[in-house]
């Protein structure tokens, strides 16, 4: 089997940086690195017993053959369906940062690296581990591994886009479903639940659910039951396999006040503007610029935000956008646009999109509503 | 407000360990010190932008008049609802590991902290925090806050026991349903979804079923279709409030072989009588070979594992077992026992139970289905 991430690529970005081995461990990067992995047990909750569950992929420099990983006993099982194209996979004594953390040492050494640049991830790594690295391996240079593992991961492959597509839309559907369950008279942590059953009842992950019910700016799932007049904006986040969506829809009990219909519309102004400046070869800056102007042209930018980045295995992850980024976009990027007004007499309106760059445009994932209020009796 | 955890305990605990400062930020040990605070938009997934959410909880010995909460500008909704007994929180500029390390320095600069011994979770810190706490407090000696917390959380208060009996109870439901999904012919990845279906129905977080299927020792959930006349074991964990719930439960297509039945009888046997020696005051040695003892009779030890282990916040914390433990059961303390065999014919059998201690024994939390088999058509 071969490295699904492009080979080329990750050689080019180690060799600019003067890394000679990438030792990753996060769920995002080792999802990627491995083509899809992650021992489901330790999924959503790392901690167990004194430590944490702690894996590890190494990858020295244009040499993939020589890739390493670190893994549970237990996982053997998982580990050995999924089959990946990692060549060597060395099973720990001892679970636990430490334990893993000396496995990965000695894979280091027997492949001749420990004197080498070794990239890790630097705001995720356990302080036991990596003093575990240092003094195993003491003639290593120890550096972070963001940068290169972020631009590896920038450009989505089709099939990865069939995934993000497959997310929104599910996640779409289920914020839906939230508004047709708030015509019952719940509370908005009931609204929240229905979102969450309705994305496991797809396949998803559920992350967040953002719940801001009424005037009134809270956002966080509470007691409140949505009222009949009231506007709500659901904001909800999932993944599947790994790969993030993050949506937000509007929704009323009735019909919108004209005011709540402006503020809407100056939303989906701002980002169907920012959408329409995106694609293969815009700048990040140029993208930035026009969504801003829009929301500025409205009228409304002084009590609201207007934001636009990347998203994928991370939320908030390459391209960065702002006044100065003069990136041009790739197609196969997946971006976030979102827009919010906080009006204290409507309530906290806010639409957000995730498309993917095309080389003459951009398609959307998970438009499902984007258009129109959900309007719930 | 006062703290909701044992103020004296974790007073004599630092006195004890020479630790001036708790500097806390796992989701566990948040929720812990703050009486049930974490934010609940970054309780699935840490990661976002180039960097992670990382809040911090600081409790300065004898003093909690003067602690401090670290937290995003976003959380003081979500922050202010709860209401936490936390005198002072600090919104860091900042997202990310960095910023909330500087910002946590600056706080316990304040506080007179600076040249003090500061206890952090050093299995979970990320190093680019550590090396900033580091770097902006030069004089502070930084020891592993483990041993503190597991002890301050290892005896649950009656309000936590509740949780506890709501998530078991919920758990064990859940698991039914997982059986009765299988009647139709389906694959142990759709029971695994229908296991977090209906957990989530019941204000659970899933967190993982392992579905083992047949003969054939694979756990992890696959496209295996559950066949008739095929044994399943569903071993589930879920969570409330941070409290967790893991529970093994056992089910066949049909009827079980005589072998089959022989085989979840010896789980049982050994589950038996680890349960029937806890209770306050024994010691966790006696109670480990109790279940062992029970589990060598059975003359299936050679094909399984025996383990009882302390549950909580964390799956597996205090109280440890084994030959050498002296420690004394306290009610109070929440265990989990478990037993499996794996045998070529019949497949992997699996009981896990879990149970309060209480002065005269214990409770069974979640025990629905633990006595007999799931018979589904």
């Amino acid at each position: 089997m071969q490295p699904t991430y492009d080979e080329e690529k990750l050689a080019r970005l180690m060799e600019e940086a003067g890394v000679d081995l990438i030792l990753a461990h996060t769920p995002h990067n080792m999802r990627y690195l491995t083509g899809g992995y992650y021992f489901h047990f330790r999924e959503r909750v790392a901690a167990i017993g004194p430590s944490q569950y702690l894996p590890f992929v190494g990858i020295p420099k244009k040499n993939p053959e020589n890739a390493f990983q670190v893994a549970w006993r237990v996982e053997a099982a998982p580990r050995n369906e999924v089959d990946t194209w990692i060549p060597d996979v060395i099973y720990t004594k001892a679970r636990g940062t430490v334990g893993a953390s000396e496995t990965a040492a000695e894979a280091i050494r027997k492949r001749g690296l420990d004197e080498g640049t070794i990239a890790v991830e630097r705001a995720f790594m356990p302080v036991d581990a990596m003093e575990t690295l240092g003094r195993e391996l003491r003639a290593a240079r120890f550096v972070d591994s963001l940068g290169i593992l972020e631009e590896l991961r920038a450009v989505k492959r089709e099939d990865e886009l069939e995934i993000f597509r497959r997310a929104a839309r599910a996640d779409s559907e289920a914020i839906q479903a939230g508004f047709q369950e708030g015509a019952r008279g719940v509370t908005t942590r009931r609204i929240e639940q229905r979102v969450e059953e309705e994305m496991v009842r797809r396949g998803l992950h559920f992350h967040y659910a953002f719940t801001a019910a009424g005037p009134g700016m809270r956002r966080e799932p509470s007691d409140k039951i949505w009222e009949r007049g009231e506007i709500l904006h659901i904001d909800a986040g999932g993944s599947e396999a790994g790969y993030m969506s993050d949506i937000c829809r509007m929704g009323v009990r009735g019909e919108p006040s004209a005011l709540a219909e402006e503020l809407r519309k100056a939303c989906l102004h701002a980002v169907d503007a920012c959408r329409g400046a995106i694609r293969a070869g815009a700048s990040c800056a140029s993208v930035h610029e026009r969504g801003h102007q829009a929301f500025a042209d409205t009228g409304f930018a002084d009590m609201g935000i207007f934001e636009v980045h990347g998203i994928g295995m991370v939320q908030q992850e390459l391209p960065r956008f702002g006044p100065e980024v003069e990136r041009a976009l790739e197609a196969g990027m997946v971006v976030s646009v979102e827009c919010d007004i906080r009006h204290a007499q409507v309530g906290h309106v806010k639409i957000e999109d995730a498309v993917a760059v095309t080389e003459d445009g951009c398609e959307g994932l998970g438009d499902l509503g984007r258009d129109s209020w959900a309007c719930i009796d």
